[in-house]
């Protein structure tokens, strides 16, 4: 990812808030064959510093290959949107913008109980908000251990973290207003994007 | 990516929807490092076939090291959403619904007609349906040339290709039914997720 200065930021509560939200993100491996996978990935943080947690099928090839230390890249796209440069009062190409976070880390595989803990803290984030949650404590153990011979857990310790917000910051205020008013009538993505555009109120 | 067999689909239709319709898409390479970036992506096909095309700043450290021949691996993410193992009629653990393609291939680097033909044809995609569209032959030529210098464009022919489309397959029809009226009403990811459920007609 090429993040031009003006693109780039250094905030780590927009970085959690970004893997928070868009948790179905990518792993990416690059041992033996370029691999990527669609997982569920939670942030946690201990005494060194933030770090990412995920499961895979054992199935899956990057089960087979990855070990302790190997390197990975994680990335969470946010909201994204196309501008159009019919927006603009000028003559312009047109261009996307969106929020992301790759995080470049090197494997440390868990322990069973470090998966039950993953899938623990994982099944409270997303029923915690259901009707009628169903809590891994809720779950049969017998239940729960068989399920889980079929996950490869992984956490991915952080060495290099990008974060960008690419949210048209190089645009004067009419065209920076009017990309604003387009979005809001758009999808929710489009609507997701003009808010974040009024958030950090450039004008 | 891992595709238990009854999530994987050959229909290349399916893949020309996902590829069009989710065409903010990310460019993965493996040489000298794992690097990720997310571009505009335009699916072509000519008598041998499909192929990708796309485009990204020539600032970006992929530009500065691929070359003919190289591998990438381009990863489409559609709809997707979570599924609640609260929804089920019986204990389970909770997933994600989701359309995916990926595609491996190797890259041809664009000369620059290919390079003005890709962005020609990518603007005229997402500006026919503005109000005001900005089509390429509106702007000036000498313009066009200038923003082109910063742009390395480049196709990427398949070597393989794979397509996911899982969305509950493996539940029987009382689940099935009930998973949809959740995610109708949810947001449109989660509402999209249901009208691909039905589409399936599994049922």
């Amino acid at each position: 990812m090429y993040i031009p200065k003006i693109y780039k930021s250094e905030d780590s509560e927009l970085m959690k808030k970004i893997i928070s939200e868009n948790g179905f993100a990518l792993l990416i491996t690059g041992k033996e064959k370029l691999s990527a996978t669609h997982s569920m990935f939670l942030l946690n943080e201990n005494e060194n510093g933030f770090y990412l947690e995920t499961h895979i099928s054992k199935g899956n090839f990057q089960a087979k290959v990855l070990q302790n230390g190997d390197e990975v890249l994680c990335d969470f796209l946010g909201a994204h949107a196309y501008i159009s440069s019919s927006w603009y009062d000028h003559e312009n190409v047109s261009t996307w913008n969106y929020e992301a976070v790759q995080i470049r880390g090197t494997v440390e595989l868990m322990t069973d109980e470090e998966l039950y803990e993953h899938l623990r803290k994982l099944t409270f984030k997303y029923e915690k908000i259901q009707k009628c949650p169903v809590f891994m404590e809720n779950m049969g153990d017998e239940f729960v251990r068989e399920e889980m011979k079929g996950a490869f857990g992984l956490m991915i310790i952080p060495t290099e973290m990008f974060i960008v917000q690419k949210l048209s910051q190089n645009r004067k205020e009419e065209d920076f207003k009017n990309i604003i008013s387009q979005l809001e009538n758009g999808d929710e993505n489009e609507r997701e994007i003009a808010k974040k555009m009024k958030r950090i109120n450039k004008f």
